[in-house]
């Protein structure tokens, strides 16, 4: 029996034009039994990193043996090597520009710093679409090495192991001489929550920590959006502080309750998050 | 046999962040032959009302068994409760705080106006994902348990079942000494039509009926939003006159043909609207 | 056995209110086997010729015996027909007004120009939702006939077969007399990507032609949108010129490298592109 596969797909491409369709399509034509869920579409065009981060914060909560499809790809069509990751009882399909390095980076400190992850070089033209597209390699390569995949193929059979995948920077922030960690905001969501790259390895005692961000001191910590007794939440009006949360992710956010953190603070992704105690 | 079940997702969640995929990738993990739709994620940031309107609109199109999970959460993490609500042969799971309002005033007005459902209290933690984050109980704590339910769970297993849960106004127009009634616009679509919380029972002679909305009058009712004879198809330049209609949610809706009525009368979500004979 | 078969949607709905999850729901009671794939529901308001195109641009990705279920339909409720077109292996499901059309031409093309399509007039109320709300076939006529195709009802059953359906104007460039090549425009993408609607039968050539846009002159024609060792992968600073391409459609794209073709040219869809030797 072929149990149902789940194949998520994380992209660039908007909603508005037929490339979603069209990766759908040729994976439900190879697989008829793959079981497709959007992750998101509206990854800022060609922005690897912020790709590569909201892949890190779903990936695990999805089913062992799901197929992650990845493609955030500006080098389409040029030297850059289409690869498959297995890592983590998860496969990840994409463009090797980077894409995948955090969801390596966490693989490696679940276990221990070793490095637990393969990384494949998809080679093996026969499972291509024909003829491939130089332009959409998300419909005509990583669609149907993916539906191979769900249908049982194993990755060695793509092609060669690699051990010189692209990474990007690690997510950590960095500790000055002084002792001030120096972070930055690597997310605004829909909310306006500004979500910080500072996580509890690094912030084990939040409660003595004071935040700097454009200029403005954080001092509060709180444990969720509203107030204990949720006795604030008729109260619209009145934006209040701002405050830091341990957010569902496992990331500092700065946030406002029932406001937007971001307008409040003018603070832009990129933008510099400084602690110290 | 355990039947495919269909699972339904209404959220303010927005499409560009990891919440939905998260949402999904647990409830795919507990039960592998969950169906996922999506009725909309796009409900206006902790707008109760708008979420409670749109899921109204559209849960009996389902079929029966149906789970429908809904989540505007502005109070999450904080003393309100996640509920279980069973009524009209559907399941509704999210918090407790009015968003199945108009839902169970539907299901008691469809029972003779004898209340048809059941509202229970979610306590029995151990279905919920560990450790529940005090941000984001659609994951934690909705998508678990609504996926339980597909798997079999019965809604009394979940906990106590409760009567003093939260309800928003009710819907319907309030008829004032004179004979008017007075309603207002719940909700603007994506063309621009006005829906109003007019129905056939506040309405039933429509056509005699006056409308007043921002200071402009509305006499005219239609059937449909073309001409009779589709003759104004090729029209694009004129926007015609605003009319009054009976949407396919049974809600009267103010629209012109091919343009935004809301455009055009300077509407928004709110408004009044007076209707005299 | 019934398969699992593949229904696909493409409308003009938006995502943020009920309308689609009303045609999902309505399909899935009818049949619960049904696999729902949305291509898009941003097709801009009652633009049949934009819905035509991206239809086209996809529906041949999907597996043989696929429902493609359209609607962009001005005419709702009006004496417009609904109609089912069988061909290419696909069924199509929506109305009387062009939105099949380039599907048609294509499938004509595709069979030495011979037709190799049927369009059936959807009349067999018994299949509709009851009643029909005159404003919503897609959710009272289109979605019920599609779950029942998809439930091995023959379109035979459901009408008389027409031949005088509904057609656009082709969407091939034409010639002028001094052999100039007269396109334009149809689609802007995401990525701002220009789609014209030259295709390789009218450019067969292309290394030699000159394109003319809104008074600017292209005469590079590129194989994929960086260069060809990825070496400008971090130049995000300069846009660089506007080339032309091969899109993964099938169509020459005016594009330039990370930044959007269409601000650069002040281009809109519908606007003229001229090929000349």
């Amino acid at each position: 029996m072929t149990s149902v596969r789940v194949i998520t797909l994380l992209t660039d491409f908007g909603t508005a034009d037929y490339f979603v369709a069209a990766v759908k399509g040729v994976i439900l034509t190879i697989n008829p039994r793959a079981y497709l869920v959007d992750i998101t579409h509206e990854i800022p065009a060609q922005d690897i990193e912020a790709g590569a981060f909201t892949l890190l914060t779903c990936y695990r909560d999805f089913p062992s043996g799901t197929i992650h499809v990845s493609v955030v790809d500006p080098g389409v069509g040029s030297a850059r090597r289409p690869i498959v990751v297995s890592g983590g009882s998860y496969y990840f399909v994409g463009p090797d520009n980077g894409l995948f390095s955090y969801v390596c980076d966490c693989e490696t400190r679940r276990h221990d710093r070793k490095p637990s992850y393969q990384v494949f070089h998809i080679t093996a033209g026969e499972y291509f679409r024909q003829p491939p597209s130089p332009t959409f390699h998300g419909r005509d390569i990583f669609a149907p090495v993916a539906a191979a995949l769900s249908n049982g193929i194993q990755p060695e059979t793509l092609g060669p192991r690699i051990t010189d995948e692209v990474r990007l920077p690690p997510l950590a922030p960095l500790r000055d001489e002084s002792g001030k960690m120096h972070g930055r905001i690597i997310h605004i969501d829909h909310f306006g929550n500004c979500i910080t790259n500072f996580t509890r390895a690094e912030l084990p005692d939040s409660g003595l920590v004071k935040l700097t961000v454009n200029g403005r001191v954080i001092e509060t910590f709180r444990q969720f959006f509203t107030d204990e007794d949720g006795s604030r939440t008729d109260d619209g009006g009145s934006p209040g502080e701002v405050f830091a949360i341990w957010g569902s992710a496992g990331f500092l956010e700065l946030a406002v309750n029932r406001h937007s953190a971001a307008d409040l603070l003018a603070a832009k992704r990129g933008h510099e998050v400084i602690a110290s105690v």
